[in-house]
């Protein structure tokens, strides 16, 4: 059984506190917020606490806190012999500032309180200074997903700025189609059958051999008469998107 | 039972023809295309052409052939009192040039060879000149998709600009996230949760609730951080769509 203590009262936090109360492999043994108001929720199932000269005896202690709070809040932490971890994927592992042993335990998905994540795809990325810590980090990773990697600290930056592509700009492009449905009275409904085929089609093909549309048939026809009925902002993005498109296909085929 | 000629060769053509062969509302009469290398898969099934003088009678006349053939195609038909329908996404209805009743029958998918499609949730925007066109089009829509939607010109040219940017633009940043897994030695599956979660957010939340990332937070360092391991050509994209993010809830939050 492995005993942990939780730091943090974000998404992350919330979701990963429900996940481990809920695995028989783990034992919650204390979670810590600032301010008790968000954690409060947790009070019948495992300790709350505001305050850092309380925390209990763990094996991990995690630290699912915003970037800038990791390196605050792991120096005030002293915790000899006991593994400390952060959650975050764009900052290293020796930004942890404790005495403890260091790693991290990243997973790579996107957290909303309103919806329910299913834990056992979430892709966890772990790191550990020791072969012992990374074997413990294996194991509570391992409790709760089907998919562990072993991902260091450069790769792990690189992975966090892959996925703003293919999640936060993903998602701003979505917003834009609908924008665009909005202003001209069509249902963004529509094109949801279109964005799931989307998305399942680079499970098949790679996104290379996946990429269909006028930009790759370099149809400027098309082109000039889609920019015409954009926005001033929507036909600056269409257009570089455009541009990155036609220049990929023009080197490689 | 609608009698139905089919004009085209490509994905559209391949996938439509074999869904409706398999549609029991439906005879396909005759498929043709301009060579016959195309549609001699279809030759078991149906009759197969590449002479125009040789159509067939029928009901609808489809035709699934690029953009720029819409017109030229149309206008060497001579097909009085029938109902001839393109099923593109960017041109108007009266691209048609035939003497024949016109109509559209759009399929809002992305079409490749390689993937089956299941056309019951494929949205089909429909349009014609006359409600008795309309009403007969419905009927072949309803039977073989779910999604049927009454969609004028102007509409479905706003949709398909929309269809661009959720479709071949994000099949584009994907394309740019395993470009930068691969430059880090980086598995991108490791992705692949997050893009179908991605994807499945917006079936309950709106695209502008479901926006997270450094951009919305305008958390500048991190987005400084990431542009330092960028290609010139992703950086020139990141930074476009970051502005384009911070703009949006600056104005509207």
């Amino acid at each position: 059984m492995i005993n942990i203590v939780i730091l943090g009262g974000g998404n992350v936090a919330y979701h990963l506190t429900n996940a481990l109360l809920q695995n028989n492999a783990v034992n919650v043994v204390q979670v810590y917020n600032r301010n008790l108001e968000n954690i409060k929720c947790f009070k019948k199932s495992t300790l709350v606490t505001d305050n850092l000269s309380k925390l209990k005896e763990a094996d991990i202690y995690i630290l699912a806190v915003s970037d800038n709070a990791i390196a605050q809040l792991s120096s005030t932490l002293n915790l000899k012999n006991k593994l400390v971890v952060h959650t975050s994927g764009s900052m290293a592992m020796d930004e942890l500032k404790s005495i403890s042993n260091k790693g991290v335990f990243y997973m790579l998905q996107t957290f909303s309180k309103e919806r329910k994540i299913d834990f056992s795809s979430v892709p966890v990325c772990i790191e550990a200074e020791t072969e012992k810590d990374l074997m413990l980090l294996e194991t509570l990773a391992t409790s709760i997903s089907k998919n562990c990697y072993l991902i260091n600290s450069n790769q792990r930056k690189s992975l966090h700025v892959a996925a703003v592509f293919v999640n936060n700009f993903v998602n701003h492009l979505y917003h834009i189609g609908n924008e665009i449905c909005e202003e001209n009275n069509v249902p963004f409904e529509i094109l949801l059958p279109l964005i799931q085929e989307t998305a399942n089609k680079i499970t098949t093909l790679t996104p290379f051999k996946a990429q269909t549309g006028p930009a790759i048939r370099n149809d400027t026809k098309t082109i000039e008469k889609h920019k015409a009925i954009l926005t001033k902002n929507q036909q600056e993005i269409y257009t570089l998107l455009t541009k990155s498109i036609c220049n990929t296909y023009e080197e490689k085929l």
